[in-house]
């Protein structure tokens, strides 16, 4: 019997989050001040964020930082994921490549998300905060942030990026089912919202100017933080339980990855499964490769620059080393929102730098065709984030075939796409097409 | 450590499904043949179903059937679905009972429905069928059955009923993304439907019109069976994987059922969950409770009659003995399009009648409410449909909060209301209400 899928026990599950900054021979570049371009410090960060998770920020020392008690209790809702052999997949591809998937899309509001939402809401309350807000493109991280916010019993402020807003109305119903105030960006509630409509009042809004909106809002609120759902390096640190996980339940299935593939809008997917894989690249000299895939219309790792830039448009975060196009780059109207962002976390981009990660870009009408041949062949629909990681996936599995090598691939399904069926509907109807990066 | 969910081994999984009707005292009366009014045999039914469903409806003796290995192959693609404690619900209405739900919106397809697609699928397709045509109502099952048609290779034709076919375009969507071809019930492609059509051009339909549309589809086409998602005892058989599953796992929770809990549409759900832990009340004199939730606008359980009926709201079907409203009864367009049928399989009709079971009748808001509460204090936001069970095991749990008792409450949860979104959308908006049986 060919055994389909792999779960831990609950007391297999990590009990700590792997910190890939203690094990990098190049540490990321500091964060600067933009008004005095020095290194920031932790105490800098706290008038936005929770104290501890400035401090996770950047820490570049402790390897392993323990997941509080409560964190813990809501991890075991729903996991461990399923690590799972994609058999249909690897059968409708005539590969002999071992195609594996780690099913975050499973989770109770269908993404990866919730493994950073609970930790960042858990440390907001325990530090007395009474409101949180954030940024959300396809929804995704709203929900999550929605979900983990009544869990902690804080109030939650959700700006999603309008396009989405419009493209995806469940998903804005989710949120307000868990009783979050959802506001499409930009809007006329903050100054960053304003100035963007004056200048543009059509401007579809973007993940960069919803992050402006958002940590404005923080700013001038009594005992409000903001949140965020990737990019930042503490996000990929609570992202490292996909990665832990997948470690073991890999060596259950008897096998270890030769390619780890995710797809890529900040980075804290990506990190969170490849970084405790990469672990052993760095410390033991193994060769996984590790591919992140983006879309071709928003491609800052394979043709962005390496440079300091602002994490939001209007520019009220520190600055940032980082592969980025420009923090006041708009990017087109794709279904991945989750994607269209015009930089890639601190972490990852020295990553990329130095060699332990590769890029690929994936058009947006691929991206589609390989998440419906997913779906047919193992009955998830996937978000269209998602399909990004799988059109890679299937590259790799069609250069194994054309090579005749069994490789291992493991990829991260990070999130369910049924929130997403008006793109699909439209993909089917020949409606969607691809989207030209101009520079 | 409270343990939160429970699963399964692959080797633990169910290799036999149960059928109650061995063990009934008193035997379901026999489907008639509306003609001539004698007792069918299953030869009489192989014009419609496949020959095995056929044998398996009508199969009074052998208490276990085996589940063929390719379809046991599939369940391992989302079998075992957890076992859950539900510990945000406990707390948040503070009561001593224990609840738990067996979370079958894991299916890929997010609903209990493709247990018995699957089967249906597999059957037909050994039979040399190259075509299945079947109804749907929320479009739960049409999902479940189109997805199942593509594993085994099969043309799918799916007819909605077309109030859900419009309430929720994304299971529409999502049946075409598995290839699908989808029809809103009534249409003027049938007899059936045409006749309707030219009485009341607006009716907005029902599962017993969609079913008719779908029976007349299979017998006028060469190489097309029908396939149903829940009344027929076949249907029932398959879902007891359920339940199987969840004996085991409630015994690896160290208890047992006090009370069990399902919405009731046809029965399927409800007789997956409840007939194997029925059996140990019929065989060994267990006094557990089963509870069917219906919807107070179609309440055949607890204000129909017992008598035989068409299944269809033509009259194609064998006639049924059953709790019925009658088979022109045309349901009030709540959301939960799967518990809008006239009548109830005729298993659970013989056990309602015989006192195995009670019923009770919900009203939508009522649903709506417990299934809010249920996705801010679990996370899961429930189908409209399974909001009925949900509010029925509330009921029980307050019960034992008043009289000091810590019962054990399991309910299953059937699906996943994530493309149920504009229902909860109205409902927070203040915009749904309920509807008065008239009789």
């Amino acid at each position: 019997m060919k055994q389909k899928r792999f779960f831990l026990q609950e007391k297999e599950l990590p009990t700590q989050w792997y910190n890939i900054q203690a094990d990098m021979i190049n540490k990321p570049l500091p964060l600067l001040n933009p008004a005095t371009k020095q290194p920031l410090k932790p105490e800098d960060l706290y008038p936005i964020f929770a104290e501890e998770l400035s401090r996770q920020e950047l820490n570049q020392t402790d390897r392993y930082i323990d997941i509080p008690e409560q964190v813990q209790e809501m991890y075991r809702y729903y996991r461990s994921t399923p690590l799972v052999r994609a058999y249909g997949l690897e059968k409708a591809l005539d590969t002999p490549a071992h195609i594996y998937f780690k099913n975050e899309s499973v989770s109770p509001v269908g993404s990866h998300k919730l493994n950073s939402a609970i930790a960042q809401a858990y440390y907001c309350k325990k530090e007395g905060v009474t409101n949180v807000t954030t940024e959300t493109g396809a929804g995704q991280w709203g929900t999550a942030l929605s979900y983990a916010a009544r869990v902690f019993g804080l109030e939650a402020a959700v700006y999603q990026v309008k396009i989405s807003y419009e493209q995806k109305p469940y998903r804005r119903s989710m949120m307000q089912v868990f009783g979050a105030q959802v506001t499409p960006s930009p809007s006329m509630s903050t100054r960053a919202g304003k100035d963007i409509l004056t200048v543009n009042p059509n401007y579809q809004g973007s993940l960069g100017t919803a992050i402006s909106e958002a940590v404005e809002l923080a700013q001038m609120t009594p005992g409000c933080k903001y949140t965020l759902g990737s990019v930042m390096s503490h996000v990929s640190l609570h992202q490292t339980v996909i990665g832990l996980e997948a470690e073991k339940q890999m060596e259950m299935a008897g096998e270890y990855p030769d390619v780890v593939i995710a797809c890529f809008g900040g980075g804290s997917n990506f990190g969170g499964i490849s970084f405790p894989f990469m672990r052993h690249n760095i410390l033991e000299g193994r060769k996984t490769r590790f591919v992140a895939a983006e879309p071709a219309s928003c491609p800052k790792l394979t043709k962005g620059k390496f440079e300091y830039d602002f994490g939001d448009e209007t520019g009220y975060t520190p600055l940032l080393p980082m592969f980025t196009l420009g923090h006041k780059f708009a990017p087109a109207n794709i279904h991945a929102g989750g994607l269209r962002y015009h930089g890639a976390g601190v972490i990852v981009s020295q990553l990329l730098k130095d060699g332990y990660m590769e890029a690929v870009d994936i058009e947006q009408l691929d991206s589609f065709k390989a998440g419906c041949l997913f779906a047919r062949t193992e009955g998830i629909v996937p978000a269209p984030e998602s399909c990004h990681a799988i059109a890679a996936t299937i590259d790799e599995a069609l250069k194994c075939k054309e090579a005749g090598e069994s490789k291992v691939l493991l990829f991260n399904l990070s999130g369910h796409g049924l929130m997403d069926m008006s793109a699909y509907d439209q993909y089917l109807a020949g409606n969607l097409s691809n989207y030209t990066y101009n520079g």
